[in-house]
């Protein structure tokens, strides 16, 4: 019996309710969200994360700048409206793709009332589309799993779930569906350093839906394989090359190596737009180098005068030097399966699989 | 040319100079120890950690003891002190196995004066054997490094240095003696969650000495390996079992298994007193659970008042639940070498290398 889900974007004609990820996991408040440039805020001081629920977010933005106006729309107001989005997150591409289809959809209609109407939909329609695709790919992995066992382990890296989605989520999606069909799921969520997706975002969206999870560092996968029977680990991604080579966050890589040692099945979870074709190989795709005072002092947990938690020198000498690459490429060979919307299949597979998609 | 060591525990005849670790990294401190009480205070509170450490310290506590007596002893108030300090850190083989040896070595003596100095010259002899031991370890790991090569890329995990010895240090130590062999170094300190010993007190020592050190996540392992040419890993333990089974810091074992993938060397550090022919597998080491409240958070680190700096819904929702193993085995087929004080060897040589020692 499928429970209600847990939807942090939720849109409600006149507001947009969006839940504050800034105060999770300590506190759960949903923002009321009236105008543009509240929408813009959200999204630039990071209320919402994960690239499809940037997206949404930004369309339901553009709506409610299109519906404070009145009579007569020009070509030049619908750019500069999408373009002050956009600004939110220049580099989220997800976003960019979603404001450009926007402008497609409303060129030559000329009433503002209309153009509210058209991208609500429009805005709606991906809200249901990536929660039907999550959704089918949970239900894809979830069929992966003996059908006869009714307890599954498994552990996950970062948040690969409703946060970062239209809901329901990549990864966690296939949990969500595996309770759905009526199994015990237990998790084990690495806290994911250096941010944290793991033991703030993880761990809440378990909680919130009476899922078993336990919290661990990124360094005990390895003991609590020899240790527990681990049936599966599930991981999101960020980019997959033709060979099946995945960007995924930080720690990944090792996750998979040390899975492939103990013969506990590694699958990665992705909605059809995060294969990339273009690429060969992993080796093409770039990885993000981020500041290392996130490694060295945590800076990004803040008080509520908006101070740093560690003062420097805490958690490390003051003038320590860290390395923090945010992403790392899993070699195919440890990935056993991908879970996608379109079916679950091997990297071998890929090219095959999403050419006429 | 060796530069200056860098030495934690000082004995300066009327007192005792001990770097007192519990306000590392942020500040270098030393406490003037002047009594068998302050001594005591400083072990249980954690001035001063690490197995050999602590039992070096204690006793020079005991000495403190006895220095501050006069006249004629009798067996009752020898005991008396000797299982006041052991009560200081029940837990600590290294400390329980020296008092015993203290107490032997006063056995039949009647003069406060002659107990303080048998003892004085006991801790001196432990810590110049220690020192000593570790030096030779570490000109024996250095040793294994091709002698044609100028620079060597190291990862490191937990702290195996001067602050948990005598001075010098296990894997640290091997990293000394290949910067006093006129080598350039460059080391890659897992960071150790939960403790943090690496980027607390790796780093620290690493600066102290002005090797160049970057701290990493326990999940950037792989990465790197792929990213820069890592020469080797080299790590301490807490126990050897008979076919080289290794316990030593949660986290070793999957930078082992990553090591083994990439074909890097993977080394581990110990002095002859780590290995324990009484067990004959990793599987007969009991692993230490620690609190939850280590991982979901951080609740070592404490602000001036003693408060958690990460107050309870901070890094981890209120009521998370986590795993929390202290320690974890890595198995024997990951350890290319043993580098002690009487050599190097594999795993298969243990029993015939440690039985008559």
């Amino acid at each position: 019996m499928p429970q209600p889900e847990f939807l942090p974007i939720q849109w409600k004609s006149t507001f947009l309710s969006l839940l504050d990820q800034r105060v999770l996991p300590g506190k759960k408040e949903f923002l009321q969200i009236q105008t543009m440039e509240e929408t813009i805020v959200a999204i630039r001081e990071m209320a919402v994360r994960g690239a499809p629920a940037i997206a949404i977010t930004g369309i339901f933005g553009i709506t409610l700048g299109a519906k404070k106006k009145s009579g007569n729309s020009n070509p030049v107001d619908v750019d500069f409206l999408i373009k002050q989005v956009f600004e939110s997150r220049p580099t989220a591409v997800n976003l960019s793709f979603a404001l450009k289809e926007a402008k497609k959809r409303v060129e030559g209609v000329s009433h503002w009332e209309t153009i509210a109407k058209l991208w609500e939909s429009y805005a709606l329609e991906m809200m249901v589309q990536d929660l039907k695709a999550n959704q089918t790919l949970g239900k894809n992995g979830a069929d992966l799993f003996p059908k006869d066992q009714n307890e599954f382990h498994i552990i996950t890296h970062c948040n690969t779930g409703a946060l970062a989605t239209a809901g329901h989520g990549t990864a966690l999606g296939v949990i969500r569906s595996l309770r759905d069909q009526g199994k015990k799921v237990v998790v084990y969520a690495d806290e994911t350093r250096p941010f944290l997706q793991g033991s703030r975002l993880t761990a809440f969206e378990m909680m919130e839906e009476g899922i078993e999870c336990y919290i661990i560092t990124d360094g005990m996968s390895g003991w609590l394989m020899n240790h527990r029977k681990i049936d599966a680990v599930l991981v999101g991604c960020d980019r997959v090359a033709t060979n099946g080579d995945t960007a995924n966050k930080i720690g990944t890589y090792n996750l998979a190596i040390v899975a492939y040692e103990h013969k506990v099945p590694f699958y990665v979870c992705a909605t059809k737009d995060s294969f990339d074709l273009k690429l060969k190989t992993g080796d093409e795709i770039p990885i993000e180098m981020r500041k290392e005072s996130e490694v060295t002092q945590f800076d990004f947990l803040k008080n509520e005068e908006g101070n740093f938690l560690f003062p420097e020198g805490k958690t490390s000498p003051i003038g320590a030097r860290a390395l923090n690459p945010s992403f790392d490429i899993t070699k195919a060979k440890f990935i056993k399966n991908f879970i996608t919307e379109l079916g679950c299949f091997v990297p071998e597979e890929i090219s095959f699989r999403l050419k006429n998609v």
